[in-house]
């Protein structure tokens, strides 16, 4: 894709998330776009992202999960207020609860591919239901409740 | 501590994974160990375990809770069969669905510790409940429902 990823429009200092931030060589630098009303993320996990042999670690599931879908909150609300996602104030948004269903175990050979849609989206807060497919099957099914980071939180530039 | 943790009681080929794995030098390596009826993890996050600058990563905090958690769950039902970790048939757990709820930002440069308590416990699930500290204070609480691996699971020796 060509487009601009989400996570490349976030401020510098609040690129160095381990699940998403450009500036994270230790982390997994996911990416995600808009495809249509979803928010799509294809995510290469690596050898040693195993749970048991063959198949993917949980805990990535659901750090792909979380980041894709604070990610694609973001995203929303500055479409919702139809502005680019690099104008000020910024909007930023942190996770307040974190659901996975594990449907099936995830073989780890192929790309994941998460996708997202906004189930609820108002002021300060964003429901993302998140489903995440390999080799084209549901694999698990997630739901982030995202909230606008605090003033306070935000790191000075 | 000096007594041995659940997961060094695993087998090799169940100890590659990426949160718990003796043998996955890629991963985090979690310990857990009973401290009466609760299990005790400790867990020192490195600085690129990062969201926003000195606060952990939710998705690691979400890890922990896992791993833990399922842990937590097979040490608990050998127990409840009065049974040593290591003695066969072999007692593994996956999980099925995780919750977590972010209470307030993590700090960083602190040893986390999680608690984790068997909610429900039946043949072949059991439901645990980890809360997370950091500093002394509840940072995040989890739950964990974990289920027997399936036969068709386990690697060969």
């Amino acid at each position: 894709m060509t487009q601009k990823a989400f996570q490349d429009y976030y401020p510098e200092q609040l690129s160095h998330c381990y699940g998403c931030g450009r500036l994270n060589n230790h982390g997994l630098q996911i990416k995600s776009y808009w495809d249509g009303e979803e928010a799509v993320c294809i995510f290469q996990p690596k050898p040693y992202h195993t749970a048991i042999p063959g198949y993917v670690y949980g805990g990535l599931i659901a750090s792909l999960i979380d980041c894709h879908s604070t990610g694609t909150a973001a995203a929303a609300m500055y479409r919702l207020q139809k502005r680019e996602m690099d104008t000020n104030p910024p909007l930023r948004f942190i996770t307040a609860a974190l659901h996975v269903d594990y449907m099936r175990p995830t073989p780890i050979d192929n790309p994941l591919e998460l996708r997202s849609k906004v189930k609820e989206i108002n002021n300060r807060k964003v429901i993302i239901s998140t489903t995440l497919f390999s080799r084209g099957e549901i694999c698990a099914r997630g739901e982030v409740v995202a909230v606008q980071m605090p003033d306070n939180l935000y790191p000075p530039d």
